[in-house]
């Protein structure tokens, strides 16, 4: 039987979702709590990876199991186990031949700013004082409508075969003093959406204009691109999946 | 010139609000970004102090100062000062013979449970599975009218010359997955609201019943109320003054 798992997690003590020699990640922490509650070694294969401190509101995880779940039971007791900055939403039997991560069709992330400082939101959201234009901000992330190779947002030497990743959404939002981008593509790079905000945030700072943001993706060179946003604003709230596999 | 001050805070890194030696507290980071900006030895004289690891949205101090403040400009210096934890939400010139502790009339404050993991709230509320008894809970906290003497739940030895407190609202609503307890006094004496909580707690699970609460508060004792609830679920929400000192 295969089981999709939809977790959250809050990124801050971890180094991303992706298991790694020497670094505490979220996957190991989860693979360990579930092989203490099956009673045998648990493997899971995530939607994605995440970056080190960046958080997740759902992330898709899928495993392999002989058992027929009672599948509260399960989680009730999985989420007893783990640490409590990571959560288990939801436990689904799915297809046996649903795949987390190829059969993930879109994800979605946001970019939390706030404005104003609040107590209770520093490891939340990302603190930025100084004015920015948002209108002028939401014309430069409709730009990367335009676009398919992203490679100047992209960390470099990551193994991808093509950098091209075709956005589905793009908009910054404002709710009171808070700013939120939400982006959705097919796929994202490493490291893209947190570079993608420190570049519209350059731009909504006044430091670089709209031509200067198209000359960067053509570049396709990180180093044209600017400094990525901090991973602490950036959370992964979203992925899809096609109708035939039910979550 | 007189002013108050109201602040915000998160508690976790901090031992309370309160001066002390060896222990870093709230009042002592705003004095030193005070004195700094002041550019004079700055003290403040704080509404009330809150115990290690406890939040507060609103608590008044106040201070003196020869200087008639552009206040907007003073507090965004201050807060750009204060460690990202802290925050200045108001600054107001106040009667001369405004005291924020004297002439405080009731605290608020509020304590905060989840019955859902949530890896983002981690450090702010309370996280019980347990099924609790709201509506016993409630019935209990009313029980609180009843009574003047609140030693039960006070810290032991703390040079208070009564226990006499007046309780004005003690109440549980839930929200979805959370439980918030609201209780205002005209003063609490330490440790008391956790005490109280962590006791209604008790009721709530069903380990003791109205009758021994009776008799918990009866004692003065204590031993005889249950373990305080921890200190990340409690905020110090608001505190009142009279009508001439308008805020």
């Amino acid at each position: 039987m295969r089981y999709f798992i939809d977790i959250a997690y809050n990124g801050k003590n971890y180094h991303g979702w992706q298991i790694q020699p020497d670094a505490i990640s979220v996957q190991e922490e989860l693979e360990a709590a579930m092989s203490t509650i099956f009673q045998e070694k648990m493997k899971v294969v995530g939607a994605g990876r995440t970056d080190t401190g960046v958080h997740a509101r759902q992330l898709y995880a899928h495993f392999d199991s002989d058992e027929i779940l009672d599948v509260k039971e399960r989680m009730f007791r999985i989420n007893a186990l783990l640490p409590k900055d990571i959560s288990v939403k939801k436990l689904i039997q799915v297809p046996e031949d649903a795949h987390a991560r190829f059969d993930a069709v879109a994800r979605e992330y946001e970019y939390l700013i706030t404005t104003v400082k609040d107590p209770f939101q520093l490891d939340f959201m990302h603190l930025i004082y100084r004015p920015l234009d948002v209108d002028l901000m939401n014309e430069a992330a409709k730009v990367l409508f335009e676009y398919n190779d992203f490679q100047c947002f992209s960390k470099n030497k990551t193994g991808v075969k093509t950098y091209h990743c075709v956005i589905k959404k793009a908009e910054w939002t404002q709710v009171g003093s808070q700013l939120v981008f939400t982006i959705v593509a097919d796929r994202f790079l490493r490291n893209m959406v947190r570079a993608i905000v420190g570049t519209l945030l350059e731009i909504g700072l006044g430091k670089i204009n709209l031509e200067d943001f198209h000359r960067i993706i053509q570049s396709k060179d990180r180093g044209e691109a600017k400094t990525s946003a901090p991973a602490h604003g950036l959370y992964l709230t979203k992925v899809s999946y096609p109708a035939h596999i039910k979550l």
